[in-house]
């Protein structure tokens, strides 16, 4: 409890407190009171921001002066910039030789350092590594790194100084950073507040290991939701397992509807991903039934050209 | 003056005082402080609330158990059945029997009564006359009424509450209501506040209404922005003449260049018709450097199934 409140602390400069919205209409859909925190507003467009900047605050001066480094073609690649140039340490990115150009332009204009590799697991790892021990840069995973899952918990943290009698509180899972975080945040802050994570059928990793017990891994990512492809770590399982009330999985044509839905009635922008909690509320809305919930608006990056519509 | 107060008084317990936005990126790449008053957050998705509520409130309680009638087929229809719903009053909407099914269902979904006509100007107004006659409906023009403009002048009034020091306010100019009042507002409540216009070259009557002094007609429509396909009319042109300093032109690629760059940046769905004001400043950012600027965004309700990227 004490750690979030000093993360918070910590990082409140960096970060915006990102409005909460909501809607009559989606209110009647669902029946119940839906309280969307707008992470979709958070500088660069995403909660991971947050853990971004709260992983690079808590380095040792030394440790800032050699730079920080990640893997990633997505949110994070783009937050863990940001957070660096803000701080002003230098981050370096190690990307897929595939990544669209978009990715790799937003990661440029944030003062990133892109270094390509091969798109193979193998080739990452051992780039990364090489730079770590080469340059002596600090290595900040995406979602299992604890500091990292501080900072995500942060925006729950928020939701709930501003509505603290919430029943659940949903996110989606994809790393399990974000769920992790807000589960944290839903235990040390609310008031029997649960929390549940919503995630693509085509992409179930976390639901199949909160059942069997261990890590899972994904047998395909065929989703449209490309935040939520990774896997969960070996840090944020257990919190994911202790704090974590269950998971809903919802199809591709409800994520899209979901998202739709937000669009059309809230008039946001906001990723697929996003849009997976709102879905899963949606599947099992007889459950919900005049419930309080908030639902983390996990970011608004969306390439224009490829939407569903 | 007096006048926009008491209509502003009138219709605050139904209408949203909706949030002013700014974009960090928006303002480098302008040069200038921009201010968004989100019209796109207001109740049904656009500013033209604001108009009906106050047009029906004008009535007598014997003219409003008549029920009211407009022809639209845009944002109009909706505003005017659902402002006449929240005041208990019955409302007719004459729309030509090709616009689309989901203008329609809006209509329907907000209390509206629906009338169809062949989709031409003599056979819409000898319909609504007939309506007029008939029942004793009053009838309600969307943007050729003291009392509409006077309503639509409230989005600048509060935008200037919030940022008294504008030098500017930018709206994109249709049928003219909303520019006549956001004028009036500028003019009464701002401090040397300047109000411009931002027009398709595909529909750009207003622009050309200035220059020869007499309400000149389009000889295209041929725009993205469909809700800046209608004109002038006698009420609010002698107001604009009188308070707008000019009105800028904007190409169809500007216009969705500037939707872009606020759908990317500001997260948020606005219409084509509501980027036409940015297109507008971002065309002469020379001439607004370092200035203080609002911008109406007029409305959010698009077609997801008909966007332009």
């Amino acid at each position: 409890m004490k750690k979030l409140i000093r993360c918070h602390q910590r990082i409140k400069p960096y970060i915006y407190n990102t409005p909460i919205l909501t809607s009559r209409l989606i209110n009647e859909i669902v029946g119940a009171d839906l309280f969307f925190k707008c992470e979709n507003f958070q500088r660069m467009g995403a909660f991971k921001m947050r853990g971004a900047t709260n992983a690079i605050m808590q380095l040792t001066e030394k440790q800032k002066s050699f730079g920080v480094i990640t893997h990633s073609s997505g949110n994070f690649a783009q937050a863990l910039s940001l957070a660096a140039q803000s701080l002003g340490v230098k981050a370096t990115i190690v990307m897929p030789s595939t990544a669209p150009k978009v990715k790799k332009d937003a990661v440029i204009g944030y003062g990133g350092n892109i270094i390509e590799c091969e798109p193979t697991l193998q080739a990452r790892e051992k780039l990364v590594q090489q730079i770590v021990v080469d340059k002596g840069a600090t290595f900040i995973h995406p979602s299992n790194d604890l500091d990292v899952i501080l900072g995500q918990g942060t925006a729950c943290k928020e939701l709930l100084e501003s509505q603290p009698d919430l029943d659940y509180v949903f996110t989606s899972v994809g790393g399990g950073g974000l769920i992790a975080g807000t589960a944290l945040s839903a235990h040390y802050f609310g008031n029997n507040c649960k929390v549940i994570g919503g995630e693509p059928i085509e992409a179930d990793d976390a639901y199949r290991s909160l059942q069997s017990g261990v890590i899972e891994h994904n047998v395909t990512t065929n989703t449209i939701a490309d935040g939520l492809k990774t896997e969960l770590g070996d840090i944020n399982f257990p919190i994911i397992q202790k704090y974590v009330s269950r998971i809903i999985l919802v199809s591709e044509k409800e994520i899209v509807n979901a998202m739709r839905l937000i669009w059309e009635r809230m008039k946001i922008v906001v990723e697929p991903s996003s849009s997976v909690a709102l879905a899963a509320i949606i599947k099992e809305k007889h459950v919900f039934k005049n419930k309080k919930i908030g639902v983390i608006i996990s970011g608004g990056n969306v390439d224009l050209n490829k939407l569903p519509f």
